[in-house]
């Protein structure tokens, strides 16, 4: 294992071209960048996984959408879900914290409260972190750590899989569209943008059952299942009609739109049988869809009622859209 | 080893808040919050050491100051140098970058090969991140890896240890002073707030040799000396003359000034003789300084000519100077 092939995206062509001719890491790395953590050898057989993620105001929030507890709670969940998505068991959290020049220190020491809420209800203490003062932008990254020992990585498809998501998708995006309109978003669909749910047992479930790859939907499930494909090595095929769209959100959405944390994961063909979907919902009360197939070849293609759908100006794009 | 005390200061203060009644971590964190690094149980009897390090736009440096690249270099240095402080060996550096709404790629890609030159040159290749591209401020936090056999803590000084720093202090404070003041640092001052030395190697020399306790100089001489007191339950006495400050910098500046990223370290009395401290000079090429010594009691007390020096107004304090 060492660097993971990622998917299209201006984004990523920039990260692209930072690691090209990258040094490689010593032996404590057992997997680098371009999979959802990047995994360190702990010395006993199991892996340490590590990943970082970044909420700046108004790149990934506006404060007034919701309350300081929300965005230090939104932060940490969105950074343990790529822990979750290798199967992984969080056990620990650092936060570092910017609040603007022009605000007080109850901003920080609220956030930082959402921040520590979040991180106890996933298993995840807080044990460290940065905290400041200064600037124009409240900041929030969150590093999240976890353990496991048999990783579920996004370059394990294999053509013929099966590919399922969790949950149902769309509603985060839908919530983001509706701020920006100057609109009031259901409940359901701002319980999705700031409290979206870390799939850590799910994932553990699915691995459990077989399954070859994974990945957490937060750039959206077009742009997430382009990094499978290219990880893998394989082309992937959606089924618009099978796409688990939350309620009120247009299928559009449900395949453009990041930040659902729900998994996006490859199965061999006949592994989620009925009782194993029937398991799975009463488990953890969300559905499994399954929502489409690998193939040989290379990229995502969406079908529906057996002909291709236009993905043109689909997809999120930090450098694009953001 | 859990918690470890903290100095005092309004940031700090908020930290207290935050993690009173915090949930405890689990068997896998072998030292939470308060000291430079986290500290993990590898399973081999070795522990990583995980530091989490926040640089924002206007908060911890202005553009003009400098380059995009120089930003991404000491943003990896400063957070490697929390790791450098525990006596362990960097091996790894995620990176999160976020770019103003109205910059370009160009900008994040500058930024990034800075750190990834940084990050190489400490043998801790980049492994992840994150990037992003929207909001105010340009934004890099840096998660630095390490591992390390015996670390060196905050709260290992006794009454009697000698206090020693590395280097010389005062030249990044004295640049940014000059910048503010709209006039034009040193090459020194300069090179010290844009290239701070990550002190590695000096401080597994100096835990080697016995040193008791180690801190990196991020908020000053007196502020990390303080968490030093607090953390080991013991007094520091700094004698005012013997302060190794930079050229052209005063005293008060590299008592109070932040950001020098030297190490302070507590050393039983005798073990630093003439031929350690003659190999530390030949080793590093920096000096090594006796600034005071430990006693009974707590706090920081500064002594010149036998008399105590007034120290109101002086120690750096993000929520106060910041």
């Amino acid at each position: 294992m060492n660097q993971t092939p990622l998917g299209p995206g201006s984004e990523f062509d920039i990260i692209r071209r930072i690691l090209k001719d990258a040094a490689s890491p010593g032996p404590q790395v057992a997997l680098a960048s371009g999979d959802d953590c990047a995994l360190i050898n702990k010395g006993d057989g199991g892996y340490l996984a590590v990943s970082v993620d970044l909420s700046v105001q108004d790149a990934h929030f506006v404060i007034e959408w919701g309350t300081p507890e929300l965005i230090g709670e939104r932060a940490v969940r969105a950074a343990h879900s790529d822990v979750a998505a290798m199967a992984a068991q969080p056990f620990g959290t650092l936060v570092s914290l910017n609040v603007p020049g022009k605000s007080g220190p109850s901003l920080a020491e609220r956030v930082a409260i959402g921040c520590r809420a979040a991180a106890e209800q996933l298993g995840a203490p807080l044990i460290g972190g940065d905290l400041s003062h200064g600037g124009a932008s409240l900041v929030v990254d969150v590093v999240a750590l976890g353990v496991v020992e048999k990783p579920l990585l996004r370059s394990g498809a294999r053509p013929g899989d099966e590919i399922w998501v969790t949950g149902e998708l769309g509603a985060a995006a839908a919530a983001v569209r509706a701020w920006k309109a100057g609109e009031s978003p259901t409940n359901r669909w701002r319980r999705a943008f700031w409290e979206p749910g870390s799939r850590i047992g799910e994932a553990v479930f699915l691995a459990e059952a077989g399954a070859s790859a994974a990945i957490d939907l937060s750039d959206g499930l077009l742009a997430d299942a382009a990094h499978i494909a290219a990880a893998s090595g394989v082309g992937i095929e959606i089924d618009w009609d099978a796409v688990p769209a939350a309620e009120n959100v247009e299928t559009e959405l449900a395949l453009a739109g990041g930040e659902d944390y729900e998994l996006l994961v490859a199965v061999p063909g006949g592994i989620l049988n009925d009782e194993k979907i029937a398991d799975f919902a009463s488990f953890f009360g969300i559905p499994l869809s399954r929502v489409g197939r690998t193939v040989s070849g290379s990229g995502v293609r969406v079908f529906r009622d057996d002909a291709e759908v236009e993905l043109d100006s689909m997809g999120f794009d930090h450098f694009v859209d953001g």
